[in-house]
């Protein structure tokens, strides 16, 4: 079967033939309908992220997928069913955090991420997976299902962000979006869904027109030019915002993000910078944090109920914005293209295969 | 009636007359016993905390306090009740803060602070309350009920810490109070009594013999000096921790105590620093915030359940901790000696009056 992978030293996405794989007790195989990229598979595939499953001289890429079961192999799953595989793999027999069912609280190291590090990832005309794994979805998310896994991502964000805030009353009204990519534009979409959020912004740095810049505004936000307005700066420009959602990794955001913050509120920070020192005040940081009861939140990966709260938020958002939003699927033979990642470029999947009704 | 307090421009506690109040409607008349001093009673004599309520000449300190209802003046009280005052009220008219009983989460300008900011304190022979501001506790802590104050600062901070961690499986074993002030002292008598807790470290800058080491020594805690260990150090030198308690204010203590914390862990922010810029390496406390799920929630003031509970919890601290901690209490004509912060001070109060059996 095809596969597209990168090989080991090699710093682009290829074309790899490899045996379709059987599943073993409590797995079921899946086929692959649609797998998307994101920031991550770039990494991967520019060696700063991945890690070669051992053994092996090549990783198969992907992690955001869609299928459906033509194995079920005795497990619950039912031949036929849409699934969307969870990410993580206990590496060797497992560990309490497998065992509790939270293997996105699991440390570094002691996991396999598919697609990502140790293990092989879903770009393959089919694979296997333990059917605990693997989430039901309506068949209506055939088709875009593959936008489940990101935004379950954000899906636990919320959960970690509002579960800090529970014990005492807190009603947000603003929330401010750090990230112009797919992430960042699935979030402002779900936040816009979210009756609570009367204003919504969203920090770019890129000039009009632009293709982010509308969808924003089509769901009602205000693009914040960061080149103009820094995140410190909003509470000057716009306003103190209840809730920050920082997803593009620059580690100066989370200082300024304090500041941009209301009394009480809370920064969920997922984008992961690299090392970098610099000068911060943070003297203010600090007495912000203390004297108006704010909270900061990290958060990576998803576990299964996020998958499955993530489902139920996809069928809620607006056909308009995911047509925007998915500006290309490609056929498996021309996968190139939905590695592309122009300023026109949102979100991209590659097709593996299409749903059969049984 | 005697009170104690500083008056505009001087920079020490004074004896000041007064005429004893009067209870308005709702409000009950309490006799005070005792009230305890702490850091920010000399940040406030130090001129840089308080401030004066409008159209006085001093600011009467004092807001741990302990009392006896003398008047209940038609509330819920009885005659005779043991009562802990709360510190905050509404500066005019109120907001929805108080509205919603949850004045500590009022943002700074939005209330007055008995004692510290805009309202007197306690440290006078009789002082009065809106009813609701009062907390009953049980006669027996009548000498003691000054540290209740202190004790729910924390209370509150464990419920932030704890809330934000709710959302998953979370086992702290380990904890570092930094601070050994009689705030942290208290805070690692509270952990000692959580039977998740099984090491418990608590940091200071002391050389040996030294009280407060003592204590902590007592508790069955480690003591880590920061001048050869600083937080930072921790996990080489010790373990990563699953709670950090910063109640010191020292701006570095934020970023060492997210590289300090365990996978999953919190660190509660308690103590204010001033002003202070330098270099961080934010990309490091960036992305071990975000990829081992860290959070950090600021704590600041406290509310009437966190009272409730902080009652409770006195219950449970042992008599021997106690009594090292309490290293004077000082009747009202020598009051000065409960300002007196020496390193053999650990926590004082001024005795204004003794409980009554009615």
């Amino acid at each position: 079967m095809r596969t597209i992978g990168v090989r080991e030293g090699e710093r682009e996405p290829t074309l790899i033939e490899k045996p379709r794989p059987d599943p073993s007790d409590g797995e079921a195989l899946v086929r692959t309908l649609r797998v998307g990229v994101d920031g991550t598979d770039h990494e991967v595939i520019a060696g700063g992220h991945g890690g070669t499953p051992a053994g092996d001289d090549h990783l198969v890429l992907g992690h955001e997928a869609v299928g459906q079961v033509v194995d079920s192999n005795g497990t619950a799953l039912s031949e036929g069913d849409v699934v969307v595989p969870t990410v993580r793999r206990p590496p060797n027999g497992g560990n309490e955090y497998f065992e509790h069912g939270e293997a996105d609280m699991a440390p570094e190291g002691s996991y396999h991420e598919r697609g990502i590090v140790g293990a092989h990832g879903f770009m393959a005309e089919y694979f296997t997976s333990p059917a605990e794994d693997l989430v039901r979805i309506p068949a209506s998310q055939a088709d875009l299902g593959f936008l489940i896994e990101p935004i379950s991502i954000s899906e636990k964000a919320f959960e970690l962000a509002e579960t800090s805030r529970s014990s005492f009353t807190w009603e947000p009204e603003s929330a401010l979006v750090l990230g112009n990519g797919s992430l960042g534009l699935l979030t402002l979409a779900m936040l816009d869904r979210d009756d609570r959020y009367e204003r919504l912004y969203c920090l770019g740095r890129r000039d009009r027109p632009d293709p982010t810049i509308d969808i924003m505004e089509d769901l009602g936000a205000t693009y914040v030019d960061s080149r103009k307005t820094p995140v410190d700066r909003m509470p000057e420009v716009y306003e103190h915002v209840d809730f920050v959602y920082e997803a593009t990794g620059y580690a100066r955001h989370p200082f300024q993000s304090v500041q941009a913050l209301a009394p009480n509120g809370v920064a969920a920070l997922l984008g992961v910078p690299g090392p970098g020192e610099f000068e911060v005040d943070a003297g203010a940081f600090h007495s912000e944090m203390v004297l108006h009861n704010k909270a900061m939140v990290g958060s990576v990966n998803s576990g299964r109920r996020h998958f499955e709260a993530a489902s139920r938020s996809l069928l809620e958002l607006p056909r308009r914005f995911l047509d925007d939003l998915v500006t290309g699927v490609y056929d498996v033979s021309e996968f190139e293209r939905a590695f592309d990642d122009g300023d026109t470029v949102i979100k991209t999947a590659v097709e593996f295969g299409t749903y059969e009704e049984r």
